[in-house]
């Protein structure tokens, strides 16, 4: 096993330091038929006539959670943005940025269960590559990983394939993930059972994508329902109208939204998605997803009408309130 | 045009102003018909039974030094990795970590230089995503970069390809890349006519493989020379000798490391390749290289021999000394 205790800036020179770090630690939780660390590059089968690509930075703070970590976050952050394109994820690349004076055993901790993570989705980890960052430049650290994917769903999904009359779908409660983080950065003092919704949505879209109705779906990230909503209008110029009486918030993130002036439909999810449906398929859209365990709680909160394109949030007593645009940032550093 | 001059936590946080920064600034440089920033992933056309990937982590700093800055050299780092393993680059994802503070007009430059170095390869950025680091926590700027390319080599390449009596060659002069970023931290008062050696190495790797010598290439970035030539001797357990009268390096670069005590071996080059040929096909290869404009300073450098897995520097007069693996860090932060 490795000697050292912390990373070093020696970890990152190329030597022997390094291929330490690689071997003892990241490929021995990585490992896998296609990874290859003496290699500037792998070469991978490749069995469709297309690829589907996506990738994401993480910065989480703290890096552990009720729920996950910034590894276990990486995964289904980047797997999730394929599921909702309609994608089976494959492969994944992983960028990894440490500052000197890490633990090394946080570091092992964080890697095992991204690794895991991985494994359970079926994913390989192929490429990777670590930098470490002085004292005091790092964050801790910091993750970036690529997915490729291959294209599985019937549907054709995009934002430009919703239209008017079309139903809003969310496949369960909202803001679990940015409150359980917000909780874990102990600056208020609360405590409480409530764990970050963090995990693969894929079972999710898997279950839906062959529906000739799905027009779009998305996993409400940075910015929450609201900006996924909000997306949805501008890009169709239409209005979206939520129902807040049918949007599933669980009690201790109402409770700590009213207690600290947070909206939940800002803050981030990291295992929901939000789907547009064809109006005659909502119905067996949201049956599918109630059979399903990650989808118990899915509801239909909204309606696409022609109109001004904004977002309209309808009060249980008759109300109307205008979401708008994010601009300033309710939660930092919450993926 | 934005109207901010410096990035804020909001350019992060999924809202009015990350929206801004990314079609403003970002879709603005990178714009290609694969790029839509609406979309979590992107589906790309895929024509090899193949896929060859890589991906790296940049940290240079300075951020700016002659001959390129961050954002080239990722795009170069990258797809050099591709080229070295006998792979055309065709995608790139990016992730930027930018630092709550950061000039836009300078990020705006970087990205407008990364964007054009992957047009002049006919590369294109299909997928992206920006995190923004509080104040004091990023380090200014931090890229990661996954490269995905077709397999495009005759040539089976690969370090356990590598046989004894199997000849090194070095594409041009070592070390600029290392000396030049150095140089740019102003710590030394030198200043020179000093480049980074920063560039495609593609029309090298093209150029020699379809040889059917050629056994391995790699760029020597981290580590330099010194750290392939232990990676290959290492691997296959074979000494690797090194005739120091051939390798290729620069006067100004020469005179710096005597100054400041630095091993040319150890410097990171950004621009060559270190390849490993079949001895009735060493002469061949060279010729080819001397023949490209960035191959002109190309050289034999030495040999692989059976013995102790060791690298041996044969000096001028007829001495040894042994390169061993790099320990300490000459240089941090070089790409």
């Amino acid at each position: 096993m490795m000697q050292d205790t912390h990373i070093s800036l020696a970890h990152g020179n190329g030597g022997r330091y390094m291929r330490e770090l690689i071997t003892e630690l990241f490929a021995r939780y990585l490992h896998n038929p296609n990874l290859d660390t003496q290699a500037d590059a792998v070469t991978l089968p490749w069995a469709s006539s297309e690829l589907v690509i996506t990738t994401d930075g993480f910065t989480v703070q703290p890096l552990e959670f009720n729920g996950g970590n910034i590894g276990t976050l990486a995964v289904h952050g980047t797997t999730n943005d394929l599921a909702v394109s309609g994608a089976t994820p494959r492969y994944l690349t992983l960028n990894v940025f440490v500052e000197e004076g890490f633990e090394i055993i946080q570091l092992e901790r964080i890697i095992a269960s991204l690794a895991e993570t991985a494994k359970a989705l079926q994913v390989s980890v192929v490429a990777g590559d670590t930098k470490v960052l002085r004292r005091g430049e790092g964050g801790g650290l910091y993750l970036a990983t690529t997915g490729v994917g291959v294209h599985t769903a019937t549907a054709k999904l995009g934002i430009k394939q919703i239209q008017a009359g079309d139903v809003v779908l969310v496949s369960g409660s909202i803001g679990d993930h940015g409150i359980a983080v917000m909780l874990a950065r102990e600056q208020f003092g609360l405590r409480g059972e409530l764990a970050s919704d963090a995990a693969s949505v894929l079972p999710l879209t898997r279950a839906i994508w062959d529906f000739t109705g799905l027009r779009f779906m998305r996993d409400p990230t940075r910015g929450g329902l609201a900006t996924v909503a909000n997306e949805i209008s501008q890009a169709t110029q239409l209005s979206v109208h939520l129902q807040q009486a049918q949007i599933p918030v669980r009690e201790p993130v109402q409770a700590v939204c009213e207690i600290l002036g947070y909206d939940p439909y800002y803050l981030a999810c990291e295992g929901r998605v939000v789907a547009v449906v064809a109006p005659e398929q909502a119905e067996q859209v949201l049956n599918v997803w109630r059979a399903l365990p990650e989808g118990q709680d899915a509801a239909i909160i909204g309606t696409l009408k022609q109109g001004k394109a904004r977002v309209i949030l309808h009060t249980p007593l008759g109300g109307e309130r205008l979401l708008d645009e994010l601009e300033d940032d309710p939660l930092p550093r919450i993926c």
